[in-house]
């Protein structure tokens, strides 16, 4: 058994003992006056020093001793004198697992831009901004997966390879096994999709909803959390070719069950991870601040980090039909001074400039925009009696703009009907999803969350590519 | 708000009132004597029965009550005179939410076969078997969250759409946007991946085992759980073209701290699951008994159920070498009256009859085989000193055979390299993988557990495709 080291996060928690001996193991930081190793193992972003007492090692060894080496130290801990730290351990054996040339060594003890670290995304996970972003990555999905268990939902895997094109959410990707030099035809010169692996044409997932709604109705209240897909050709930092999605599915749920739930998950997450990764949090706010001091002033965030997760966490998000929306828009400085790029009327979808002026400088908090024309949404959204608009939900996040969409679904089978046949669905195809309203449907609603801008929310991070471990976009496949 | 009902479950659980009023929403499984209500909400195996007085509602709204269709009771909740139940609720009001056909409904209240259920699997989530199946699964999952969480792992998404092909694991789904009626050629008539959506050729991913280490290899003990791919055109009950798997990867770690970490994993989902879904598993106890009835003597398990997961959680598992299991099948008696269909000699793949002797035969618990020889295990395995074998380990389970496969990672790069060339891995591939043993490499170690091989295990189920909401099979893609 080589592992009977103890973890960093652990041990800074201990008091000094004389008598306690310790095990630590993890990668150099920094090595000063041959004499202070900055330790850090990845359990916190917090490093452990570690004392070298003079002539405890001959002179090779200490020169091994380099930034992105890997030791082992043995010793007891002390307290310590150096600032920011109570305790420190003082060696009485070291010995290094792995060496790290510094001549060859990538990550050196100063900043390095985004764009250089996104280059070495294997590396990255060893700075202080990543091991934050990633262990918040980390302590987020398990307040999803916290949140749905305590409340009874079934975590359901819905499939990634998919035949439905439904949800016409965006373009796909195709799975195939055909060889693309010369992929078999048909008599009329179309592929023969019947020789394809599943048979049939198959796609990446768009989206889980459909198949969720199927494990809904049956076991009352379920979530997904897995990857979804798109194949659009967006290089911005606000999209991925790759992400994961959250997906709750309630039976006899409306739209005001769907908000408050939403509403209330979303505070969930930040507070979970206000209370787990307060070291984490601090470093990112404190990072956030100096970031934006090379900043204009009008371009800085209105609000620090924490002081913007305590706005979502302290505060009943607005609540406003999307008619209203437009009111204030159009009564709006911005409006009337023509600060809009795009223009506002009934009708249109919100763009990312409406939606961040509603929340950062009306409300100055988060809305939830419900009842949109029914012509921007999708099929399976419930119809309001108005005829016009359906009971659909969209959650704006200050800094971020559209963080949750959600709706109650159409559950009236001859209303859903007439929807397909009006947005041009082949109902033939979506007969299992009709099965849910043929036997027993019931009211029921859900929504989804983006979990990579949840991410993007908690961290301050600015660019998608820097919260998920290896991005896929456009021409971008590496590791 | 429409949603003010209490999940049946937790009303279940509730000693009578003579002042609380109670709503209660599911689907009606029963309706006996135009009188007592089974009703379902998914919440939990077991119905709660649902008195209608004589004269409550009209004969009109009696007929509609009928298998499957939904309903809004309300009531009070008094001591039941039925069997095995403590409640009912003596309703009150009685309303229909949705409708079910009883002569199109496929779902009666009789016993369907499996193959038909798995025709209709948006409708099997109704059953009382894939109720509890999918509930079953879903502790598991959290429980595999939990595990990892407690330790201070990093729960990691390795990417699924990757360039990588270098663990040969098996054969790969191709993903693309090019056109396959006209794929774009380069000059030498070879396919132009550079017109592809991320400029290469691109597969779903089969593990993510080497993008696991390289988080390890700086946050220190990560973990995966994610969907994995196999293009394998196998149509058994045991193997399913898209599945998920959970890859923990932890630095500092050798086989066997890996072997520990398995089987304390392993120990504490069927831990989690007991004392979660009681219910459900003495209902999943039972159906296997009946099952069995129908087979010959010899073809039934030696152990039920829930025996056989007391067996796995109430003892140390066995821990062999493949030398010694070699050793342990050549001297069986099953071997010398040639009951194995694969001869065995030192150097083989170990079977799935070899591997459930050693098993159900010989130890009669779990077994850990570990020093496999290197011709048969992948490149990334650490070899040991004896030049033939490398740090490998597999956990065979009791009806299962092969649950979990892992190894101690080779971290000397020489050794590595030198392995890649022999096995024809070109390095320039795998440059990022190699910059985890050229700075600061440390002995490390990991497992993959195949997740539905543990929900079959767990649910005593026997087809794969039986505890996945909606399979992937060869010609299959439906949902």
């Amino acid at each position: 058994m080589f592992n009977k080291r103890t973890k960093i996060k652990a041990l800074l928690e201990l008091a000094p003992s004389e008598t306690q001996e310790y095990t630590v193991m993890g990668w150099v930081r920094t090595f000063r006056n041959n004499q202070f190793v900055a330790l850090n193992d990845g359990s916190t972003i917090n490093n452990l020093q570690v004392v070298v007492p003079l002539g405890l090692v001959d002179d090779a060894l200490l020169k091994r001793i380099t930034t992105g080496a890997s030791i082992k130290a043995q010793g007891k801990l002390v307290a310590s004198l150096g600032k920011g730290q109570k305790v420190e351990l003082n060696a009485t054996t070291i010995e290094i697992l792995g060496d790290s040339d510094p001549e060859k060594y990538p990550l050196q003890p100063k900043k390095h831009s985004l764009e250089f670290l996104r280059e070495i995304a294997h590396l990255r996970f060893r700075t202080q901004t990543f091991s934050s972003v990633f262990r918040i990555r980390h302590a987020l999905a398990f307040a999803v997966h916290q949140f749905f268990n305590e409340k009874g939902f079934v975590y359901l895997h819905t499939p990634i390879v998919t035949s439905s094109d439904a949800e016409g959410a965006g373009e796909m990707f195709r799975v195939t096994t055909l060889p693309l030099e010369n992929a078999p035809k048909k008599e009329d010169g179309s592929i023969d999709y019947t020789q394809d692996f599943f048979g049939k044409s198959t796609n990446l997932t768009v989206s889980g909803q459909l198949e969720g709604e199927l494990g809904a109705t049956a076991l009352g209240e379920i979530y997904t959390f897995g990857p979804t897909f798109r194949a659009e050709n967006s290089n911005t930092t606000r999209h991925l070719a790759e992400f994961w999605m959250i997906e709750p599915e309630m039976a006899f749920n409306d739209i005001y069950d769907n908000m408050d739930l939403a509403e209330e998950f979303i505070q969930y997450l930040i507070k979970y991870v206000m209370e787990h990764n307060a070291d984490d949090l601090a470093f990112l706010d404190n990072r956030l601040k100096e970031e934006e001091k090379s900043l204009p002033m009008d371009k800085r965030n209105e609000f620090g980090l924490i002081e913007k997760l305590q706005i979502v966490l302290n505060n009943k998000f607005e609540r406003i039909t999307y008619t209203e929306a437009i009111e204030i828009l159009l009564a709006s400085p911005a409006y009337k001074k023509k600060k809009f790029k795009y223009d506002v009327s009934w009708g249109i979808d919100l763009q990312s400039e409406h939606e961040r002026y509603l929340v950062e400088k009306h409300f100055k908090k988060p809305v939830i925009v419900t009842g949109y024309p029914k012509d921007i949404k999708a099929f399976y959204m419930r119809q309001n009696d108005d005829g016009k608009t359906v009971a659909a939900m969209d959650i704006l996040a200050p800094g971020i703009g559209e963080i949750v969409g959600g709706s109650q679904r159409e559950e009236r089978l001859d209303l859903l009907l007439a929807r397909m046949a009006e947005v041009g669905i082949p109902s033939h195809e979506m007969e299992f999803y009709l099965d849910t309203r043929r036997f027993g449907s019931v009211p029921h609603s859900g929504f989804g969350l983006g979990f990579e801008r949840m991410v993007l929310f908690v961290t301050g991070m600015t660019n998608i590519r820097d919260v998920i471990p290896f991005a896929r976009t456009p021409k971008n496949c590496e590791f």
